[in-house]
């Protein structure tokens, strides 16, 4: 991880303000012009925040490996390339920024910018959905640091943008991104009571997914995000 | 072909169930949430399939090929890269690991786990569209492999995304694929009584490429998919 | 331009003829399955076009320079890397291949190989598109050997795809892919007898073009596409 | 900047005004044809000019640096690449350039060359977006060009596709973009009165991005757009 730790903070504040921002915004937008058609409003977002993530990957990689999720600073401690400590510190900012993406999409709506969210998202699917998606995105972080590196931004925006589609829950696969959803109203909205299945469910994802990368590919090695 | 046995047939499972998921799960996702516009549903389906296939292709490419479909490990045997009982070994896997991912996708949507297709696929047009897939994507195999393999997990991509839109079939172009379309009731589903056809097109399909990449280029050289 | 001569006309014929089946065919598919929503088939139409472009290009450019276009092989001739006689035929085999790809789109939509084509295309802002949609082709062909060769393919691939949406005719560009659209009643359809229009502003656009590049950036250098 | 003054004047008028052709164009077409739909109509803009940037970009950074914003060539003055003299006269083309975009575009679809702008655009939620939206772009080529210069174009290209759907004014951030759309009462028009606000609150956002690079990188070093 180059760069001072001030710059990580930041980094990692900026992105994930900047990865929320584009969820929210981009599902009201999508959701207010689509006239009903939920299928165009996530077509948008979808397409929308693939692209964003590959932009932001990119910019913020090089200063703090673009973590932006704490289920991927928590692999990076267990790793052994992240020490605990710092790690507390990243998640609880990754968690501010995300908070202060999704008021950040509220402003520029002219939205109250603080709601509280009220889509239900429980069932047994959904919570399938979060351990799939979440699987397979660090799936790919861990396969892809190892045989895919120079081309791990664009793969994991290319997943993420496909998982929205497959997933019945399209994708959260972010406890940091989670959190920070329960308070809005918008298409991208969820409970708050409904927060803590999720981050389970994509705790459990993770854990597959060290199982099956070490299944396919041995220990992953001891490298940084590109 | 590197990686040893278990973790080919590992990567075989896991792709080919991913991509089954991703073609079933984004299916029903559009469907559903189109509001009767089937172009959109499409829009959605083509899209999530590309994005996955490049996506899992370049996941897997190094332990397994990234076969995923029988006509792939097929020609790798014709072309003498993978022996014949080995060959029969990754096609059993490719197949059960088809079944499992259309069934993955029905759990994650809170549907039975296994359904009957009922939608009938049968006319001259959609078989000569099936030739015709077949023919593009393994001759896009045989001649990328030689002439620009670098990209040609993203040609591949880009070759079956836009398939789903000029064919009239919307390019099944994989029997195991078909097989366990038949499985399913939603966007993606196929009768099982109109599967036979579809593979017989299939093989003539790739029988067509096989002729096709051999005037255009001559014999292939003997090296794996990148 | 490498390869024997009977490999660079069946690599024209059958890269022309791919060409025109996806542009044909997710022409009609947009249109059949958008319930009368033309921007979401133009959307479907455009999104395949350019994938397939991206695609054919890459494969068949190291065989026959991937072409495609009567106005790309007269580049060529002037430029003095393709004889005159030679052009004639490629020229040649260029429109057969198109009109060959409409006929397969329409026999894999079980349609009558052949029609007629209905759509009125006509007026100061339809020619003045054409004018500007193949100095636009042109150019990027022009400059991007020079200064983008690798990116050229893509380059190309994103002109058109951008190109059928701020052009008013959607962008034809190519006097074989007009005059084999003259042979279908579908989305992409042209009636016949406006043809010779389309193809003289296509020309005119060309000639600008090449002003324009020499312009920008002196005579261009002698080396084949990619 | 490589190029003679005159070529790097014409590069600077051609690609604006063929940025500016796509964004009215493109917003024109998908308005038309969209029945209503002004979600379909913002997926074919913003898909159309993303892909458009990019193409743009690599065709004319060769040649001018592909500035085509007035905020680009002020910050390539702060930074000592462009005397001051030269800036006046670069950004005098691109205002000259992207009104003539605009002209060009209502002339191929049949309209009065120039309109007037009446789609108001005025609020708070829509000044903030500005900023955000000319932050994020300028961020993106500050640290992009220190970072990930080789793919600097394709990530402008992709921040601008998912700027249109997370800022509520669908992202300008260009003065020169933002004049020129005050003479079009298509779906990209802007009443004249509200273009001075917008223009201010893009410089806001240059300069918020300026500091945020600093604090991300340090000063930044001297060298052109890629």
């Amino acid at each position: 991880m180059s760069g001072t730790w001030h710059r990580v903070l930041l980094a990692e504040f900026l992105g994930t303000a900047l990865l929320l921002a584009v969820v929210v915004g981009s599902g009201h937008m999508g959701e207010t012009l689509s006239a009903g058609n939920a299928a165009i409003a996530l077509l948008a977002n979808s397409t929308a925040t693939g692209l964003a993530l590959w932009w932001l990957i990119l910019l913020f990689a090089p200063i703090s490996g673009a973590q932006f999720n704490p289920l991927v600073t928590a692999s990076l401690v267990v790793n052994g390339e992240v020490p605990w400590r710092a790690a507390l510190g990243i998640v609880l900012v990754q968690c501010l920024g995300a908070v202060a993406g999704v008021m950040l999409a509220h402003a520029m709506f002219d939205l109250p910018w603080l709601m509280q969210g009220v889509k239900p998202r429980a069932s047994p699917g959904l919570w399938l959905s979060e351990v799939v998606a979440t699987a397979g995105l660090m799936l790919t972080i861990l396969l892809g640091r190892q045989r895919a590196a120079p081309a791990l931004p664009a793969l994991i925006a290319a997943y993420i943008a496909a998982a929205y589609w497959f997933t019945a829950s399209t994708t959260f696969a972010n406890p940091a991104e989670t959190l920070a959803r329960a308070f809005t109203t918008t298409f991208a909205g969820i409970r708050l009571v409904d927060v803590p299945a999720f981050v389970a469910a994509q705790s459990l994802g993770a854990v597959i997914a060290w199982g099956l990368a070490r299944a396919l590919a041995g220990p992953t090695p001891h490298r940084a995000i590109p």
